[in-house]
């Protein structure tokens, strides 16, 4: 327990300031399933648009600097083979489109951004191009692409691919989704392509407008961009892995990384491998901004907050909870008694589940012996993404702890009750990260999403980024980005010898970040936090030491 | 000229009641390209959010029906064979996604519907019900599909698919589509799938949402719906398309239909025969409504109106409305000098302009000798589809024609400026429409878009359309509908070969009406009204007679 006196606030302005993005997902449950059982939860209000439209006007009252939005195409059918229980908890099922409510929610704002989650697995590029340019413009230029290749099984079903692409596959058409919208986005179109001469009956100069040719492994188009530029062009690119493909991707092509782990020693590794690979791209390595997700319970005192917490543990649903655990971790739990002490000996399964939540244990005295009950109680609540229960000094002890050693830049603030946390957030945490200088006294308005990150004047692609290689008066078609993709990424060979890519795969990690649209580089069944955190002849896929 | 004496309006009330709809694009200057020069004009401001939202609050106001949104992937490319004058010209490209300002559309009204172009020739069908379950819900059931299959070569090439698919092969593939959607839409999940029980920790009862089981020609998933029911579930079906397969596909599928041509009487036989198509499918054929574009230039009196136009034709782009002409008839006038007189001796081209323009001539005696200049100005404004110049009583004489010679049920409204075109159209049109018993005094409040056309307590598909066998209750997965696919829509020798289709292939059209997306079944070159228009033997694929 902390107080305030141990809070090293002195204003001398010397910190970085953190950025807060609010976390949530076009259904009810999110990373807390149950909670819509407690009074004033909104969560199962989902499909009004007043649910959106009042979230978007406290945020940006309350100085946040995005809304982060989960998406998916699936369920979590691992928990007894079935999507049975992950809908009848409502964890994470089921779910509207999250670009729908953004301009009702744009129309009542200037400043807060939004962060979409979309996958490069199912639907041609220039669809997507076409989508994030109409967002970008709509909104002013306040968009973020949180970009997901998608793993779940039951998805590629829903969309009609019996298995889904494999994992390192999918990365490389992903890069080279890429190339092809920074072509649409940033090659296509001149900035003084618009000419609006009356006399000469001529609104734009088709001269200025050049046609995208790609012929690439996986896409073939030729066409203009079919949307004038919008205010960032490329929407602020967001991306949720750390997987060996993932960080090798986030590298090149994430301004931004939404990370998760429970413990900010096992996540620093995997932040400092990626600004290496963001340094080896060329790229300002500072210039990756980390968010971490994170789920506070907060009230005046500790004591108020552990109350709070005892009472939404009632709210809670142990199924739910088991569900997300089975669906991030591929263990189907349903198998071990509820109720009975899980030792490694029993079976497979009971041997993975010790060892997974071992890790959780490690730094705190809380647990020692687990129950998939106990397992379910750490799952239901925050996902099993870690949970800061306190005084708004206690809370802020624990995120500044995280930004220090995890090397992050923020947090993806995720809820247990709708609007509860956010508005506790924005009451009680954000007056004391003010307090410490961890937090802007105002956010300067009026800002595009990617100049609220990297300073006014900034809302186009850093030139750092690869994606300005293919920036209208600086791309050009013979140079043929296209040709290189794959190479470009690194050959899967490549990236499983380097020695930097198996410090990462090395690196403990679950993706229990939220959902599989948050989570760029789940496996369909078992992640490689596993991989770590397991005995290897368990794992046939094992990749190579 | 008309008068206020002619018009027949006594308030018996025993006329029909028409739907108006204000049809727009996400575009500078839709069906009548150059009018940005206008002062007034807004539609170069249509990447505001601020535009759609005045557009909504406008036509909530007037008590217009929906706003009517076309849609496309790619610009018009037969004149000169090059997009450059398309683009020169702003004639309907760039393009933004009309989906995205909806949310922001919906928050400031209650009782506007929406009708949204979509394509089913472009994305997975769980993409498109995904997204559009969310609209229905976030608009409370104010939403209509307008359902194309697209047909311009740029759109396919910008997708990544080098050769467009065949025109009935198109169809086919959509009617599988609808199949798979209404599986979605109305089979998956039971109107009491929502428990909400605290006690039993219960939201969803998932015995209770069908796993969806399709295994068709074209496509194959297994998936539950990932929405609960939206308000419609279905949304409000419309299509554009009169060619044979897209009859086929109306007759079937659509509630309602777009339809364009320049007279009411080559229309009637289109619209007939559609009625019966949808009579040989068990339904009612009058629930089929039929929209007709319209373009009215409205001022207090035939004189002022006039006085309107002839200022109006000098902003009209000249060689907009011949990239619209080339685009919608697959000529490319370009070949014939602008101020030279069109001869059917001459050339190719100048026999099939003369033959097209000649059908605009013989109810009127307006023009009898064509110049591609004179093509481009008929083409401007409006399109080719019918302009309506005078005082309100004149414009409504010229609509009561068409609803009655054509059997018209309300008419798609295009715009010459925005909003000026609609701003006349509430503040001159609509009274005068009421003075004659053609429109309700008063829409009733916060009714879905199916119940606005169908009445109160019809928020969900009729149960004589075909889409009402998926219903939750009647719909078997045994039954398997999928397995008809093709067959239900009748394969194509059959369609050829039946005297009906006959008629209708044999019904002059052009595809006039906006778009390739408001255009279901356009060809990529040449359409059938042109095969209607000009001799036969110039069509080698021309349907036996």
């Amino acid at each position: 327990m902390s107080s305030q006196a141990s809070s090293s606030a002195t204003g001398e302005g010397k910190k970085k300031h953190i950025l807060i993005n609010a976390f949530d997902m076009s259904t009810i449950g999110h990373l807390s399933p149950g909670q819509w059982k407690q009074p004033g939860d909104q969560s199962t209000t989902k499909r009004r648009l007043d649910y959106w439209i009042n979230l978007a006007k406290l945020l940006e009252k309350g100085d946040i600097n995005a809304l982060f939005l989960a998406d998916t195409y699936g369920g979590y059918d691992t928990y007894e083979n079935s999507l049975d229980n992950c809908i009848r908890r409502a964890a994470q099922w089921p779910m509207t489109d999250p670009t729908i409510p953004i301009s009702a929610m744009a129309a009542v704002t200037k400043n807060l951004a939004f962060g979409i989650t979309a996958s490069t697995s199912f639907e041609p590029p220039f669809l997507l191009a076409k989508r994030f340019s109409s967002l970008d413009h709509f909104t002013q230029g306040r968009i973020g692409w949180n970009i997901v290749t998608s793993w779940k099984k039951s998805a590629f079903k829903a969309i009609g691919i019996e298995t889904p692409i494999e994992h390192d596959e999918r990365y490389l058409q992903a890069d080279e989704y890429m190339q092809v919208l920074y072509k649409l986005w940033e090659g296509s179109w001149s900035d003084d392509a618009v000419v609006a001469d009356a006399t000469k009956d001529e609104y734009f100069d088709p001269d200025r407008i050049r046609t995208i040719k790609h012929h690439g492994k996986y896409y073939d188009l030729e066409s203009r961009h079919i949307v004038d530029p919008s205010p960032q062009r490329t929407p602020f690119l967001f991306q949720a892995g750390t997987s060996e493909a993932g960080s090798t991707f986030g590298g090149k092509h994430a301004e931004a990384v939404f990370v998760s782990s429970h413990s900010p020693s096992v996540l620093r590794p995997k932040v400092d491998s990626i600004r290496r690979q963001a340094a080896a791209h060329g790229r300002d390595p500072r210039s990756i901004k980390f968010f971490g997700t994170f789920t506070p319970i907060l009230a005046r005192t500790d004591e108020e907050a552990q109350a709070k917490y005892q009472d939404l543990r009632k709210s809670a649903s142990t199924v739910g909870g088991l569900v997300l655990f089975s669906g991030w971790t591929g263990i189907d739990i349903s198998k071990l008694p509820l109720d009975q002490e899980i030792t490694a000996a029993d079976s497979k399964e009971a041997h993975k589940v010790t060892s997974i939540m071992s890790a959780f244990t490690t730094t705190s005295a809380e647990m020692t012996r687990w129950t998939p009950r106990t397992v379910a109680e750490k799952a239901s609540i925050g996902g099993l993404g870690p949970v800061g229960i306190g005084s708004p000094a206690t809370v802020a002890d624990e995120m500044e702890r995280w930004i220090k050693e995890a090397d992050l830049d923020g947090f993806n603030i995720a809820y247990v009750t709708t609007p509860g946390t956010f508005e506790d957030v924005i009451e009680l945490l954000i007056p004391e990260l003010r307090r410490r200088g961890l937090y802007p006294e105002k956010l300067e308005e009026g800002l595009t999403a990617r100049e609220k990150v990297y300073g006014k004047g900034q809302s186009k692609l850093r030139d750092d980024h690869f994606g300005s290689s293919f920036k209208y008066d600086v791309y050009r078609e013979e140079a043929a980005h296209s040709e290189k993709s794959g190479d470009e990424l690194g050959n899967r060979e490549e990236i499983a010898k380097a020695p930097e890519a198996c410090v990462i795969a090395g690196a403990a990690q679950i993706r229990y970040s939220g959902s599989d649209a948050a989570v760029l580089d789940k496996e369909p069944s078992v992640g490689s936090q596993l991989r770590e955190a397991l005995p290897r002849h368990l794992f046939k896929q094992w990749p190579r030491p």
